[in-house]
């Protein structure tokens, strides 16, 4: 889909209760070179890792588990989170979670993991 | 202050606790080249522009307008907007407001328009 500017404000609620596919990242907005993206994901992603960016999670509403190799990292409703780039994680959800992700343009929800989980076009919503 | 990453959850609201002063941005994160900040505001902020960057805000709590040269965007707790590179444009919040915003590290909170309000240095929180 073509790049879109939103001139007026992006209601969060009203975004996510257009997405109905879990692991599915929807683009909200451009800032500069990054994509802002909800995303409703439930249950186990993909070990990945991006190896040129960092990526940033805000639980909007759930609850979001990161794990990594060593650790994981709870994400509540009203808490973000930064996976620093090529480290390996992944996103885990008991109950659904609504996030929204910020990242480059063109970020490959997957990395090179790949799979089943790969969202090779992201749509604008 | 120095970089610092935060290998856990950032909470918002044991963040915005912290801050006291309006117009104030304190950094929570670093997303490869961007901040994301948090600042409470109450009032009118400055016109001014930022000639090199998008800006987003995200509103946590309370109601932001973003006045520009032709129109107001409100944005309540829930809603995010980017004012595009090169606009002209000034926050007003009737009331305190608490939100994030996400912008290229260095950038100054009142582009080239100065003034009592600028934040010649935004610490870490």
């Amino acid at each position: 889909m073509t790049e879109q500017y939103d001139p007026n404000a992006i209601n969060l609620n009203d975004k996510f209760g257009k997405i109905a596919k879990h692991w599915s990242p929807h683009i909200l907005a451009r800032l500069n070179d990054f994509h802002v993206k909800a995303a409703k994901v439930q249950g186990e992603f993909v070990w990945h890792q991006h190896d040129e960016t960092d990526e940033m999670f805000i639980v909007h509403k759930g609850t979001l588990t990161i794990k990594y190799r060593d650790r994981d990292v709870v994400l509540r409703a009203g808490e973000l989170h930064v996976v620093p780039k090529g480290t390996p994680h992944k996103p885990v959800a008991d109950a659904e979670c609504e996030i929204l992700l910020i990242e480059p343009a063109g970020t490959l929800n997957t990395g090179k993991a790949g799979g089943d989980l790969t969202a090779e076009e992201e749509p604008w919503i």
